[in-house]
């Protein structure tokens, strides 16, 4: 079996194993319902297999992973009560299933949850943990204020733009890879480095899914096509065009994004010809293309055998091969 | 100075000199807001009361004095959200100053951030903080949890409800107190010694609460008198009363508390009638009393000087000193 694969579903055995109906049912059975929703299981494969290459049975890193996709799955309970989102990966989000203080509360109790799954943890490992697992979810929780934020504030510079993405998303992509190195035991500096590789990627892995939403295959991209563009939001893509245009171009598409048209197909169109026009898609393929190399970069530094690397290089870019 | 005036105040100047204004403000003001809304900061003082006690400087447990406030205060603004509340110690509550979505969204960076405040202990008080901090505050949304379950069910029972008011409240009022000792290195029996003082008192303290608010003088309860009585909320009061009633009086409460007159009054004074009537007024004032004084029993077997230990019995007679 491939090892991704073998990740996989060792997380999901444990997962099944560890998450178990209790009392009070309310409280818990949204916690089972969405980690059960399936997914890619992105995140705790990324720790699971940090702490395989850095030379630790990866089953000893099941609690950090479920940690992690735990947090995960609480944020996204709490942000989809924020977005008023009906569905996610195709099924009722929990509020629409339960209810907003449902959502709240086990969202809450999640969160929890996420830091009592260290406690298999001893001494320093436990210490180091939870501190970066704080540190990290403090500013998942920034990236998303950014978020909302940028949805009203007139400016927003790209280095902004950037900090949020990365707030948001990439710094827990770095910190399921850092988790499997200190469980592993692995020195600071492959630690530091292997969170550089996961914070990279994951800005290039942000950039690109902005990237597909605009010019993606509505065949193969699992996302409606057009969906930023209608909800005006400021993407990197957007934000590039805008600095980028003259002033004319410029001003048709912040006229683009002030309107919500029933049909947006034309809207959706229009919005794209300028990113093209202003060369805003080709400057987010190249920034896409950076992130990726840097990170890739990275990679090369870490003092553990070749085929180690080959392993975490080749997910890398499985992850970031869609269709572009 | 009284001991307690020179806690509070050490915990208000410590509060104002960590918590200060940061980007994004959105997610931080919130926080700033309702941590400086005041009250009595009664869990705190208990943190830095028992880190004395055991024999440390007190000043050593500000940082878990803070973090109990600061997640108290994050179940204040989600419990806040839930129901629907819109005025907290007399100014409006976060989710009515600002939105909801900030609400939830502050609410999480603070649970996050009381957390982080552990991190200025090294080694195993750390561990041992944060262990005792996540066991409480999963305990303390199992008790919201329930405590919402108990509105829309038929039947509960009194051994339920007090497992209810337990886990809502006096887990961390145990749990306080246990920070304190663990911070002065206290003897594992007499940490959880004061945690039993903590827990029991905490009980009492609640159906004290629940008492007041029928049969407290409106003069001097801070809250309005009949609150429960008006929300049909089933509290000891109740539950007893309905156990202890003849088939006619029960069908009499039960009915009383399934109607919601505009002049409530009237319904009020019904209830309390058969409060008094069933013996369940009589019951409540004497659970009270058998909680605060197995509490006060606790407090003898600790091994500290007979003038600390005087120090915790004032401070909790205090609290339990309200109108009756």
């Amino acid at each position: 079996m491939h090892a991704v694969d073998r990740f996989r579903e060792d997380f999901d055995q444990f997962l099944s194993e560890r998450v178990k109906p209790r009392e009070p049912r309310n409280l818990y059975d949204p916690m089972i319902y969405i980690l059960n929703l399936g997914g890619k299981r992105v995140r705790p494969v990324l720790v699971l297999m940090a702490a395989e290459i850095f030379g630790s049975d990866h089953r000893k890193a099941l609690n950090a992973a479920l940690a992690i996709e735990t947090f995960h799955n609480f944020s996204l309970i709490h942000d989809d009560i924020m977005d008023a989102a009906p569905l996610r990966r195709g099924n009722t989000t929990v509020h629409e299933r339960w209810d907003i203080n449902t959502g709240i509360l086990s969202g809450d109790a999640m969160l929890i949850y996420a830091y009592r799954l260290f406690e298999s943890y001893t001494g320093e490992t436990f210490r180091e943990l939870a501190m970066l697992f704080s540190k990290t979810a403090i500013e998942v929780c920034e990236g998303q204020q950014y978020d909302i934020d940028f949805e009203t504030r007139e400016e927003v510079t790209i280095e902004e733009y950037i900090k949020m993405i990365e707030y948001k998303t990439a710094v827990l992509v770095g910190a399921s890879l850092k988790m499997g190195a200190i469980v592993a035991g692995a020195s600071q500096e492959d630690r530091n480095a292997i969170y550089e590789f996961g914070r990279l990627l994951g800005i290039a892995f942000q950039l690109q899914d902005d990237y597909l939403d605009a010019f993606g295959d509505p065949e193969t991209f699992g996302k409606q096509v057009g969906g930023d563009i209608i909800e005006n939001k400021k993407t990197f893509l957007y934000l590039t065009a805008l600095a980028r245009s003259q002033r004319e171009e410029a001003q048709q598409l912040e006229h683009l994004y002030s309107i919500s048209p029933r049909d947006a197909s034309g809207k959706i169109e229009a919005v794209k010809a300028l990113f093209e026009g202003s060369g805003a898609a080709e400057l987010t393929r190249q920034e896409i293309q950076k992130y990726t190399v840097k990170a890739f970069e990275v990679l090369k530094t870490l003092h553990i055998p070749e085929e180690k690397k080959e392993l975490l290089r080749k997910y890398g870019s499985s992850l970031m091969d869609r269709e572009v």
